[in-house]
């Protein structure tokens, strides 16, 4: 099942050299989820063939525009294009204000049901959960309220092993039991441990999206082991000073949160305009953890499922 | 000196084919005037080599997403990118309520001067006037507040025959009457006429936008001789009653607007989604005014210098 992240905008405020600003559709087992929509983002979902019908949840990490100025058109375009499945959209409250004004100049009322989820700036609150995935706000630190979120797949069912299942003679009503991790108990009191009657479906695999930030060296605890982190990395670390005065971060602070996690893979973005060649930023990311990548647009992500070690 | 449209989008509202929404920059003599500004138009001035900073003026026809979602990342790139000289805004009154409203979340403080100049909807109201150009609005039938703009060149000064002033030994304090269309009377009593001494400079030459609208014969009055005829025409003549359903043109319509008020050129736009190939858009129109061209993003539409017929 997959756990793929796509890129669609990687440059920080002025867009430049083609790259559009931050937007990024998150797919975990088939349940698609759109990580703030700079302006542009819905013809970038179009040119990376992904429909935005499938598009279930929405988060918006803060209210600089670069991070949501797609996001009205693309409401609208769902509207006209008759979507009736509902949207679910998380974002700091104001959000709504500035929606509903503009729904409201311009005599719209939407065909489907858009349902708005306050975010609040604390730290590892659980902000969504289904069957599948859990979602929580990590707290940055920027000029205007901002939110990371950080996406964990539940834990999967393991997988029976059928062998197991007949050489043990075990009735199919305690089949659900076991997948969940039950040992079993025969008619005569013998256990036969689980591990010995199921294999792993697969570890759950995590992704943490950090939106703009000043760095913050506590943020590696909130991020701590995930699979995939995304950090921005709007300069080079010669302008460590002019990142901290705009609440930004550098290459070599990105890739210190991911060193200091022992993150899987690290995925550093928000370029600024200045550079248009980012060969050095990736270098400088790597001299401080070395599997880090640029975000680049189009670019997929892919978090493979994972077995457990015995 | 120029009168030069560029076209940057032509979509209706939902963004396909690579067609962005609706926006169009009009250069009259070096001045800058952009004219509604969909999703996109910072990228497609990118892409074009229109340079923000020489846009002095920018006109929204009404506040539907795809005239106006553009420009709130416009404003803020031009900000950061230190703009100092003003903006002049023109559009309803409520979008400086969307504006501020952003502005505020975002607590940003824009490095120059917005003046906001609010339009309210009458027929041939004088918003602009510089030394070069009148601007006027047009009242159109959307179903929202929508306002067309009539762009019209002044009168330029006459060219003197240097010839002539020398033949009839014209002093210099005469010169600036004569350019202005004095006749000349010498120390005799002698009158020379001004169509002896000068040449034209050329006539004054116009455009009129008329975005989103119902057929409204009436127009037509409105943008009479008209070198150039921008309408819109979201649908071809078969779905003229989804044209009236929702307050839109066809081709036919457009077409017909233009022959009755006798303009230069037609340029129709704002197509909808459904029609991949716009050939036949184009040709419906020429069935009723030939001389139609299609709004294609980077056409560049030029009305040359126009001489007085003797």
């Amino acid at each position: 099942m997959p756990f793929e992240l796509t890129i669609l905008g990687s440059s920080s405020a002025t867009p430049t050299y083609n790259r559009h600003p931050t937007a990024q559709v998150l797919n975990i087992r088939e349940r698609f989820f759109l990580i703030d929509c700079g302006e542009g983002t819905q013809t970038q979902l179009v040119r990376y063939k992904l429909k935005y019908n499938r598009i279930s949840h929405v988060f918006i990490s803060h209210l600089h525009g670069d991070h949501y100025l797609g996001l009205m058109g693309l409401l609208s375009t769902m509207h006209l294009q008759g979507r009736t499945n509902e949207l679910h959209l998380f974002a700091q409250q104001e959000l709504m204000d500035i929606i509903e004004l503009q729904l409201r100049l311009s005599q719209t009322i939407l065909r489907y049901n858009l349902i708005f989820h306050p975010v609040k700036n604390y730290t590892g609150t659980l902000i969504h959960e289904d069957e599948d995935v859990t979602v929580w706000t990590i707290v940055l630190n920027h000029r205007v309220p901002c939110t990371g979120f950080l996406f964990r797949e539940k834990p999967k069912p393991r997988k029976l092993l059928i062998s197991k299942m007949q050489q043990f003679n075990i009735p199919f009503k305690h089949f659900a039991g076991i997948k969940n991790g039950s040992d079993y108990e025969d008619d005569f009191g013998k256990v036969i441990k689980n591990k010995d009657l199921t294999i792993s479906s697969g570890l759950p695999r995590s992704y943490a999206f950090c939106s703009d930030t000043l760095f913050n060296e506590q943020l590696a605890d909130e991020v701590k082991n995930v699979d995939l982190l995304y950090h921005e990395a709007t300069f080079m670390h010669d302008l460590v000073d002019r990142a901290k005065a705009t609440f930004h971060s550098t290459c070599i602070e990105a890739a210190t949160i991911a060193k200091n996690a022992t993150v899987g893979k690290l995925i550093i973005g928000h370029f600024s305009a200045r550079y248009k060649n980012l060969s050095p930023l990736l270098s400088e990311a790597k001299t401080v953890f070395e599997n880090t990548e640029l975000a680049l647009e189009g670019n997929k992500f892919i978090v493979a499922e994972k077995q457990e070690t015995i």
